[in-house]
């Protein structure tokens, strides 16, 4: 629809106003005409356009019947090149046709269009009629803004978002592009002025600068020149300043604009941002202007989106401690050979902590312009707590974290509680970027563990990986990394569950047994060593494992659900897991009763699982034999690391020790359909 | 789909479980077979059912071959009369067929059906598809609530949605039932427990209660006898009480709870509250029970609701003050002869503030079982602030008011700033409910004043009346009532907009000078008293009404667009401004001129117009002939009320001194398509 503007045009003064092409002014004529008009007639610049309503039969009579229902409709479809160089003037008539009176009106045309990229294609095109709202989809439109999370200084650093002004030209590219595209005389008639303005609420979530001097499309090496000097960037609106004057630059021009997001989606904040410009008309002496014209467009800011296990891996994070020197040659090994970076967070940045995966998550924000990834920092915050921030956040590696507010930090805000699934489509609907995991107490359970309310909201609000809740407060640990993950497939739906098994651990001993191997030892040669047949004849490890199937059980119908798997899709692998009393005997949990194969490092086709340390059949560990006949029909490599004493006994294993930065998907988050 | 639960049979040990008829147990059996098994046969009492997957070839094979994917599909189809009284039994046999060991379950079957009002006839209906979620529309479903803002007492009172208990049988009118209906044996099997449980978050929205004594559905004695005794109803879930165990009764059984909701819809709350039902099942000794079965039910609570003008008046609410007597008769003339209720607030109450228009908003909530009105109380808080509270809020009277945090009130938070439409329909989107409109400063202005954020967003919370922001700042007291209003009338959208418009009062006065009346005089008689001539010949006046028919007029433009008006659902009324210079100098802004006619109250037909006391002619005041010949038309009566020294002269007229509080609209909110 067209934007219509009232306009009242006045039979003892002239009228004076600016017009803005594309619009269309409506008078209504017999508001302001001499109370004994009965007819008017119109006469007006050529490039000046007008219609009147209602229409009468006669299409063009001299002079029109004046009702109190006419209203004059006027266009124009080219700029002026001076003010009010464009006139249209409305004579009335009395009962006799006698001429009355003349109603005056001076026009000046200009064109305005504040301008992004809306169509997303990485280039801002000129007034697209959809800039004003956001659809989601293949076919949907709507520009995209990154939080500006990340530093473009590593030494005394802080994140971008949080400076009030530009301190290198490289953050520019973590912004989106605005141009304001005017055309018209070289000034606009006086009193005249182009404003900018945001609300309070959007003020909290965004931030607008220009360059300082005015730049014209022909003054390129005036622009490069003035990239040398950044204090050139001036905040146009941002927190505290809702509003401000913009210049008009006279013919036709570019202003260009820089856009940076301040905040992720939350729970009260959907992710969308307006802004608005406005003409403002002066209204006489000592009266305020009146905005007569306003364009609009609107962003939405990037979610924070996770990255599934069957993304490339880019670069392996791994803690060195005083007694893991094995297990990190070992990893170095698994990670090099296949040509990914290992990063390894060392003792004085580290202080004996050693859950990588726990402290933080790796994901990325997206735009068609630009994109980085972006640690999100746990609240569990041990010894690792300086990590994300001192070692990860810098140029174009973002950070975001979340604070408990009133609540207890729990053992499952540990990020080993925050998975992501491969892509996904569950009864027609489709979920291309993955969903996310997370694991929690039964909602009946009194005294239940949970993640923080505010991760939980964080996590929702991104929407684009619409998360399951699991059941993972059985678990001493309480992750669940620790009874699941997933690996790449070639077939099907391109991955597997793996899903920790009791009864498919039961089955292993008991074929040994059924083949005469019941003496042979798991935990060959150490202190712990145990044989099949003991472990088969252990009726309360029986009964625990019991308990346990059911646990994962539960979650497996849970994701079978919500995730649209078939039993096909899933893989049982055999650990057995045993129960441990709490402190104060408040409960009791589970922890894996030898090394947790399926908490792995998964890396393409290659996959580093803890070594279990099983009875030896031939030679060879009968549970590696195992693991190895599940997976390598989906050709995948098994390469089993020792993580026994500087993991295994402290209740983690390979992937609670280890984390994995990938590639972003190649899906586009702005074409999923919501 | 129907909800499967993946179960694990044992061939060392009889498996038992509890089925809840409706759903499906899957049993993996190559996970529970002995290793060296090829081979099974299955045997089960006549109400088991089953079905082995994947299909062989042979329908029926006698034994079925075993292979890794095999999966049992148990389904039963009538509830147990005793705790385990059916059976199935999985055998298993060797490459030679030779028969290896069994695994045996035993079951108990179960109806269990958490019930609520989703199709919202009124009625509780069982095992509604779709009670587990909501749709908007008339072919939508979703159980609806209230929030339980009145009060039941009247002395002493509280809002009853902030007492913990229930006080009277009464109140439970004030809240959805909602109805756990079992049927099985005469007790669940030892150590199954079913537990009713709702998230953190909602328990910040809602309250469950029931009665305290187990009541089967034949006992209706017993029920009518409970009823006398208030304190037999408990609170199952709520605040701190997230989980709860909830009596199985046995039998054919019906359990009713009544769902409490306690907050409206805002910014960090949708409306929307999910309930769940679980049936734990023991895991055996020191092991936590699981959750076997969950049954959910979805409410929306209740938004409020405001009523236009067009909807029938109930009682009409004035102050009475010290010099408002002749006024207050004339309300009191008007409202009586056409048969509605006067309320009149004294001025022990009142102490002075008479701006009975600008202290609270009426409104309602509605569901399929009950509804009533709703006080909005605002965050002015002049002396009249205790009204709402103290005088309406009772026995189905809501109460809901919202604080200002951080912010300054402004004149802009009375509710004289807040109106709404009759229902619209706007580009093919309907709003059969209306739009709410509110005022405040152009974004563009500097120092603008506003409606506080958190009635802002309280309004736009409800969603069923979209809001729509108008510019007021212009004004002194800021109101959008002052400027504009809404009347029936029997043709086109069945109302008008009705806008103040100088234009139209200076075409008033135009035609009295053109037809020689000149020196006829405003205000006759009075010490304000000036002529016609004298008006018109006054620049600066000129000036100011030029001004603020620009303001206006951008109204107007936003009111044709956001409502989808045409110039003629507008009536223009004559009315003049003039600015006054605010304290400090801060700013210039207007008033009326004479008596604001625009700021009426309407009573069905019977308009109550402050008397503008223009020029006589002919005996009878030519502004008042102007209103009749407008509004005659459309068959509406204008009663000309004095209210130049009580309220005029404080800056305020009819409509703001009074308030109407109406009959709810026929068209119910959970119809509207969003």
């Amino acid at each position: 629809m067209v934007p219509r503007r009232s306009l009242t045009i006045d039979t003892e003064k002239a009228t004076k106003t600016t017009y803005v092409v594309g619009t269309e002014l409506t008078v209504n004529l017999y508001r302001c005409a001499p109370p004994q008009a009965r007819f008017f007639s119109i006469k007006c610049s050529p490039n000046v356009h007008y219609k009147v309503t209602p229409p009468t039969k006669d299409k063009n009579p001299s002079p029109y019947p004046l009702t109190p229902n006419s209203i004059l409709l006027i266009t124009m479809d080219t700029v002026s090149e001076t003010a009010f160089d464009s006139k249209l003037s409305v004579r009335y008539y009395g009962e006799k046709t006698e001429a009355l009176e003349d109603a005056v009106l001076h026009l000046t045309a200009v064109e305005i269009s504040l301008d992004v990229d809306a169509d997303r294609d990485g280039v801002v095109e000129k007034n697209n009629p959809n800039k004003a709202s956001w659809k989601w989809g293949p076919n949907g439109h709507g520009a995209v803004l990154l939080v500006n999370c990340d530093s473009e200084t590593s030494y005394k650093k802080k994140v971008d978002s949080e400076k009030e002004d530009i301190s290198k030209v490289s953050d520019l590219q973590d912004m989106s592009k605005m141009i304001l595209r005017t055309n018209g005389p070289s000034t606009l008639p006086e009193g005249y002025k182009l404003s900018m303005y945001i609300s309070q609420t959007t003020s909290e979530s965004v931030r607008i600068f220009r360059p300082r001097t005015n730049v014209k499309k022909d003054n390129v090496w005036k622009h490069k020149l003035l990239s040398l000097f950044l204090k050139d960037y001036l905040m146009v609106v941002g927190k505290d300043k809702l509003t401000q004057e913009v210049p008009y630059l006279g013919g036709k021009t570019e202003l260009m604009f820089y856009v940076e997001g301040l905040r992720f989606p939350d729970k009260d904040f959907d992710g969308l941002i307006t802004i608005n410009l406005s003409l403002l008309e002066p209204s006489g002496k000592d009266f305020p202007e009146t905005p007569i014209f306003t364009d609009k467009v609107i962003f939405h800011v990037s979610p924070w989106i996770m990255t599934p296990n069957t993304l490339k891996p880019v670069e392996v994070y791994v803690c060195s401690t005083k007694d893991n020197f094995s297990f990190l040659k070992s990893i170095k090994n698994l990670v090099e050979k296949n040509g990914y970076k290992l990063k390894i967070c060392y003792e004085y940045m580290n202080r004996g902590d050693r859950w990588m995966q726990d402290e933080l998550e790796f994901g990325y924000i997206d735009s068609p312009h630009h994109r980085f990834p972006v640690v999100l920092d746990s609240p569990r915050d041990g010894d690792l707590q300086d990590f994300p921030y001192e070692s990860l956040l810098g140029p174009d590696f973002g950070y975001v974290a979340r604070h408990a507010l009133n609540e207890d930090v729990s053992s499952l805000d540990s990020f080993g509680n925050l998975e992501v699934s491969p892509p996904v489509t569950v009864n027609g609907k489709s979920y291309p970027l993955g969903r996310i995991i997370i694991g929690v107490a039964f909602p009946t359970a009194k005294g239940g563990r949970n993640m923080t309310q505010v991760v939980q909201e964080f996590l929702w609000a991104q929407k684009v990986q619409e998360p399951i809740a699991l059941f993972s407060d059985w678990l001493f640990v309480g992750h669940v990394d620790e009874f699941m993950t997933f690996v790449p497939a070639p077939d099907r739906k391109k991955f597997r569950l793996l899903l920790a098994s009791p009864d498919a651990g039961y089955k292993v001993f008991k074929s040994l047994q059924n083949t005469g191997q019941g003496k042979t030892e798991m935990f060959p040669g150490m202190p712990e060593a145990i044989t099949v047949n003991a472990i088969l004849s252990d009726k309360k490890l029986q009964a625990e494992n019991r308990y346990v199937q059911n646990c994962i059980d539960w979650n497996r119908d849970v994701l079978k659900k919500e995730l649209g798997l078939d039993d096909e899709d899933i893989i049982d692998l055999p650990i057995l897991f045993k129960l441990i009393e709490e402190e104060k005997k408040m409960s009791t949990r589970a922890v894996a009763y030898y090394p947790d194969m399926v908490n792995m490092i998964v890396l393409g086709d290659q996959l580093g699982i803890p070594k279990p340390f099983g009875p030896q059949v031939k030679g060879r560990c009968a549970l590696e034999t195992e693991m190895i006949s599940l997976l390598k029909p989906l050709g995948l490599k098994c390469t089993f690391i020792d993580d026994f004493a500087p993991y295994h006994k402290l209740l983690g294993e390979v992937h609670c020790g280890s984390n994995v930065l990938r590639e972003p998907s190649p899906f586009r988050w702005w074409n999923l359909e919501l």
